[in-house]
Order: structure tokens, then C-alpha cells, then sequence
């Protein structure tokens, strides 16, 4: 991973006022969404230039689908978009925070639930764990057939 | 992406009880910290299936640092580390969220911050930004040079 020069007129990406996201080699930053008024983190995703570029100046959320290998403006299809209320960037510019506000039903999850993680790690004494289910029922049926 | 086999005794991803991570090519899921008190996103890492077991075995953080290539118990030498509340995970299995209370001084990051997303995105109409500093104060001074 390559770093920016630093020197007088290149400060640290620590202390940089300046959005320089580090890309990674598939040319992705890491994004997480949390809903703004609760703080549940309700889905992890990743943004290339233009979909942080197309959030930043749309104030709703579009992604990197990796699955699909393509631009991802979330809810298009399906109404769930989110609302962007603020973003955040974290010290190395290498993943962005979005506090959201979830439209429509107000599902991030393509399984119709409202967060991506509706299941808690119940850890084993081995270093593996159950999954339990305890959020709230989806808020709608998907279909047979996860779509993503 | 190689996704285990689906049928009667293989449920898909999205609806098993089974702790089964997605490992990326490079043996990596994406994990995210969120202080368990507050919900403020404190850091966002990776994992490979060991950092991932000793985090469930010890209530501790650890996770795979990438750029010193070794697995990284947060906190072993700083005294930051993070006791976890809870480990939950995403749909597709490839994240994981730890609530934690993060311990010693209470930095999460290694700028001495108590989250590593102090700066916030200011947009501009070009699909860029400035960065604003409008996080507390460092609760240490990391020294002028940023270690990992």
C-alpha cells in the first residue's frame, strides 16, 4: 500500500485536513453505516472513488457492489436508500463512517431486516461460537431467493 | 468468493446458526469496534480465523494487523485494550461487530484518540471534501512519530 509523501507540505494522513481515501489494490475503502438515530451499525460495505464521490455529492449512499462488480446506489431498486447525515473518516483514510437515515421500510439487509447483523456470536470454548437470532423480525419478505 | 454448498443440511449464509466466517483471499473478514456505552464507531480492522477464536476464547480484541503482517492483541502494549460486550455477525458472514469498552486510558486509536473517526467530511460540489477536526482532544500524546 503506498503512502503519500511526508514533509511540510504533505502532513501525515493522521493530521491531513485534506479526504485523500487509500484505496486499496481493487481500488475499495471499507464503509460502515449506522443508523444516526440509534448507532446500530447496520451494514459493512465498501465504496470505490465514485460512489464515495456520488454519496458525498448526492447525500445518499451508493457502494461497490463486489458480488455484482458495479455501482451500487442502495435502494434504487428497492426503495431502502439511506440518507446520508454525516460522514466520517478515519485516521489512515482508508475507511469511511455514514450515519444514515434508513427510507422506505427502513431495511439495510437484503434479507428485509432492518441491520445487516441481526445475529449475535454465542463463542464455544474452542474458539468458534452458535448464531443467535435476536433482532427484530425483517420488515420485509425478500423472497425465497436472496437478491443482492 | 467460494460460498459453502446450499441445500437441506447446507443453510444459506444469510439463515444458518453456524459460525461459519467468509475469509477473503487473504484469510481476512473486516471487523468493526463500536464503544458499547455510547455506539461511537472506535475503529475499524481485520481478523483471521485466529485473531477471530482468541477474541471469542479471551473477551479481548485482537485482530490481524496488515501492515506488520502479525496477528495484534489491541492494546498488549499500550494498555489500550478492549473488553468485549458482544460479537455480532452480518448476513453474508464476512463482518463481524465487537461492542466493547475499551480499557486503559480509553484510545481506541493509536493517535491517542478515543475513536479513529475524529474528522468529519465537509463536501464540496465535486465529489470531494474537507476534513474537520471536531473530535475531543487526544487522551495521550502518541510521540511525533504514529506507531501501529
Amino acid at each position: 500500500m503506498t503512502r503519500p509523501a511526508v514533509g511540510a507540505d504533505h502532513p501525515k494522513p493522521e493530521d491531513s485536513n485534506e479526504l485523500a481515501p487509500r484505496f486499496d489494490a481493487a481500488g475499495l475503502i471499507t464503509a460502515v453505516a449506522t443508523d444516526a438515530a440509534t448507532g446500530t451499525v447496520l451494514m459493512v460495505a465498501h465504496m470505490n472513488a465514485e460512489a464515495l464521490a456520488r454519496t458525498l455529492t448526492t447525500g445518499e449512499a451508493w457502494y461497490w457492489s463486489r458480488s455484482r462488480g458495479e455501482l451500487w446506489h442502495k435502494g434504487a431498486t428497492s426503495g431502502e436508500t439511506q440518507r446520508v447525515v454525516e460522514v466520517r473518516v478515519d485516521c489512515d483514510q482508508d475507511a469511511v463512517w455514514l450515519k444514515v437515515e434508513p427510507q422506505g421500510k427502513g431495511a439495510a439487509c437484503h434479507t428485509g431486516r432492518r441491520s445487516c447483523f441481526y445475529r449475535r456470536v454465542e463463542p464455544d470454548d474452542n474458539g468458534g461460537g452458535r448464531l443467535v437470532f435476536d433482532d427484530a423480525p425483517a420488515l420485509f419478505d425478500p423472497g425465497e431467493v436472496y437478491k443482492r
